[in-house]
């Protein structure tokens, strides 16, 4: 398989002919640029003479199939600024990037009659660009600044191999096919409403899911000695304004006027923690002092970036903070890190990508301290055995930070989990804890998420299982089917005693015939289908369907609880 | 024991010993009104030339005893309006009262040369008032309206026999003593900041309270097959205008106004319940339909009516919406009742005042349905064998309820629990089941609440149990003192071998002596102490202590264990 440094070249060489196919269709597009991304390629332009349509796409993909076939050597040279300003005469954007580009001479890739101004790395012909797909037309701007000219932008995707653009093909639909939006209605899990668009409404088994969720989380905080705490939703304007939210933060924030005061909901839970933690002195032997809370914090969104339960305005992070002296960081964050993959691995995810972000160019603190912090998140991974990269420069102006992102069942990535490193806040706040010597000492404070959103982590859940959750996950383990009337009796008593063991059943009372009832089963996704007919009854045994059609016959009580019991260990 | 009716008199003649007490000291002093009340009795006075402070209460409570020994009889007669007006023509308030009593004579009460307008009711002489206090000087208005002249209110209290007044006055210290604010900060359940006025801040020991709670009221509600639903915080204005909020509640609510629309902080939880019920088409065989939430609700109050948790602006609802027939109202209404009394005497309360509010004038719906729907509350409370009295009219406009007052331990009643029967959001948001037929048919809805909010409940506790919480809801259930440090590992086994059976065990790590550890866990209210010293580290065994003092000596691990399983049955 190739890599993707591969990869980016023949991406970017599909935006080229990409470029080629727009200028011979629609020859007066101003072209700007076009890069390769991590997912494929696009190229801006501002179309001269009307938008690009969705439609127009099939026609460029056409001609960029057409180009493809000829074959053309693509070829790369250095020119002259001079000559390349007089090849862009007509294209202002071109010219501002010839100015900006340092020395006398810059990169032309040229592929037949067409050329395009470019730093290099091409594959040798149009015709290595074989496997590709226009996805989308998109607005866009000039250097993604929203205050310059508004361009359109055309973005596809580009494989070396047949195969690998099938595996992408397929991953493309089955992303769309088990969208958790699409997965959530069919599953009678939330739903949407114009009465609140972005807030998500939870039924009944979408909240057990949740609760379950929670639950589990719950059960690790205990075993690690965390504390549960719950502060306000609603805090003080000015407590933002101390926390620095308001500053940074404000746009996203939604704020209610009131006879006495300005309120804001609270868009994170570090401030309530903080004011818990000060509520009282606290002394060296209470650190480290590990408060959890599910919190439930509020940000707005503009409805254009809302998606389903990725993005909402109103969602429950499993957050924690943690309360320690500089020495131990490094025994909080391995500790952290543990539980991260514990719970990582508990929701079927082991493909972790681990980065560390170093100290910006702005950063507070000492640099003995970010030194000790850097030094201990990697030291923390380390010695968990996590391989990890750096991005230098990339952290908080307050902090260090590691981020965990996962790849799902269909190789998209999401970033879930973070520790964070914070010494602005115990500064801001004038956080103390009296030392063994008696001094007032600062603490550093450790935020730490996993889910991050129990919202947004439902719904790669849902996508990354699709839709088949793991069984201690289900809101309906179980459900009993009876073949005829007769059999009601004896699976009403099953649902009962299955549901006293602590398994999830139900009945389906219709009168469907047994084909309806496994259907409507299979379109909830229960994992078992207990299916009891006149031998079941007699023998009292029940036969076990799973969605996959697979059936095992004869199955005792017993057996179908330890076999549950197995399952939700 | 003096039934209220009796009391009240003697309140009644109180007042009238207070006013002639205030007018032979500030002869100058305008009377209004004097009436009893539940709790004692007030008199709101115009004070002239200088008002009334704290200080003056011991110098008109030692008047009032003088005016008691002078034991002048209580006269009352029937006088002109003429000879009345003539009598109060510096007194304006009692002109206005003169003119709005109907008839042409007006009752005067007279006692030495002092006398007052009244209807009458009184004692016979002024002897019989003995056993009485001044509680407060407070404001109030005339005809308490906020627009009219400002008044001051002498409030107080008396009884009939010494006894019931000082069984008063121990109810009284006890209630400063145990009063939750002071032992949420005493036992670090909760605080109050003011960063958030009104919004609680629940410490890790208080929000272990409210899990347990919350989970044992999750278990009640899914073996009376309640579904948890999850709606959000946040919904838009235009929601809150049709159900009515707006109009009838719009001073309490906060509203947050974004770029898209203006959103309010939902004050109940029923739109949100609604949205979830009538997301897709329900059929009779989903009826009833049990919808629980624990929401979180916010309410502003003005700053001077909270208290504690008794009254905060922010606070979590066991609230629950039952969607049903008119049919079905009786049954659920008697399983509902069953659950509210479950759920009181769990938590220690079973003196229980039952109420049933009847149909107003300005009723919605139609005679048979509110004749169905009493007459299911009465039936259900008889055939729960609990009696209740009616409140003849007080019904909301959209239909009966049923409200559960209980008695603390110190005599005080609290309204916690309702069944509200509700004709109107089911016709205001158009909800229907499919009937059996085919049709269309409207659902009632009862609403049903046991804790009402969280937050308050435990405010009653903590004063209901003076502290000491039953052993079930005891954030730290026990602490193991060492008496010498040689014991620090044994004991260490111990917390870690009872936590692992549940018990919520702590050490004291401290290097206090014995009785110092022991009044840490007093003050905590700690209701094991479990004492290991030498001998129990050679035998094995534990010294319980309890908060009273008692102690049991030797007693093994497993009494241990199987003690605690009992009390948390």
């Amino acid at each position: 398989m190739a890599g993707s440094k591969d990869l980016s070249v023949l991406r970017h060489s599909a935006a080229h002919v990409l470029a080629q196919a727009v200028c011979e269709l629609f020859p007066s597009t101003l072209l700007t640029i076009g890069p390769a991304t991590t997912e494929g390629f696009f190229y801006d332009c501002l179309p001269v003479g009307g938008n690009f349509k969705e439609d127009d796409l099939p026609l460029i993909e056409a001609r960029m199939h057409e180009i493809s076939k000829r074959n053309l050597p693509m070829l790369h040279e250095q020119i002259s600024k001079e000559r390349a300003r007089e090849l862009y005469k007509d294209n202002p954007f071109k010219l501002e990037l010839i100015d900006q580009i340092p020395g006398d001479t810059v990169g032309l890739a040229t592929q037949g009659d067409f050329y395009d101004l470019c730093r290099g790395g091409h594959v040798a012909s149009t015709g290595d660009v074989k496997h590709f797909k226009l996805l989308a037309i998109s607005g866009s701007y000039w250097r993604a600044d929203r205050n310059n000219q508004p361009l359109q932008r055309i973005s596809g995707t580009a494989f070396y191999s047949a195969e690998d653009f099938a595996a992408y093909e397929q991953a493309r639909e089955d992303a769309l096919r088990y969208d958790h939006r699409k997965l959530g209605k069919q599953l009678d899990l939330f739903s949407f409403h114009d009465e609140g668009v972005g807030f998500p409404f939870f039924h009944p088994k979408g909240k057990l899911i949740l609760n379950l969720m929670t639950n589990y989380i719950r059960r690790l905080l205990e075993e690690r000695n965390y504390l549960e705490i719950a502060t306000p939703a609603l805090l003080n304007e000015s407590l933002w304004k101390q926390s620095g939210h308001y500053a940074h933060y404000k746009k996203n924030m939604f704020f209610s006027t009131m006879e006495d005061a300005t309120y804001a909901l609270k868009p994170m839970n570090c401030p309530g923690s903080i004011i818990i933690y000060r509520d009282r002195p606290r002394s060296y032997r209470e650190l480290p002092l590990r408060l959890a809370e599910f919190g439930q914090v509020h940000r707005f969104e503009l409805s254009g970036v809302l998606h389903g339960l990725f993005r909402v305005r109103e969602f429950t992070q499993d957050d924690g903070h943690i309360y320690c002296t500089p020495e131990q960081i490094e025994a909080e964050v391995t500790s952290t890190i543990g539980m991260v993959y514990t719970v990582l691995a508990k929701f079927g995810f082991n493909d972790i990508e681990v980065r560390v972000a170093t100290r910006p160019d702005n950063a507070m603190g000492s640099d003995e301290l970010w030194d000790t912090a850097t030094q201990a998140l990697k030291n923390g991974l380390t010695s968990s055995n996590v391989s990890f990269s750096i991005c230098e420069g990339e952290g908080a102006f307050y902090g260090p930070k590691i981020e965990f992102h996962i790849k799902d069942s269909m190789g998209r990535t999401w970033q879930c989990g973070t520790i964070q490193v914070d010494f602005f806040m115990p500064e801001n706040f004038d956080l103390t804890y009296v030392a063994p010597t008696g001094d007032r000492k600062r603490p550093v404070m450790v935020h730490r998420a996993i889910f991050g959103s129990f919202e947004r982590f439902l719904g790669i859940l849902l996508e990354h299982y699709k839709g088949l959750l793991p069984f201690w996950l289900c809101p309906v383990q179980a459900t009993v089917l009876t073949i005829t009337d007769e059999q009601r009796e004896y699976a009403q008593q099953l649902v009962q005693t299955l549901t006293g063991h602590g398994i999830r059943t139900e009945m389906d009372h219709t009168s469907d015939p047994l084909a309806g009832k496994i259907k409507t089963a299979q379109i909830a996704k229960t994992p078992w289908m207990l299916v009891v007919g006149k031998k079941e009854m007699a023998n009292n045994t029940i036969t076990l369907r799973q969605l996959d059609g697979k059936q095992e016959f004869g199955l005792t009580l017993d057996a179908l609880v330890e076999r549950a019991k197995e399952l939700t260990k």
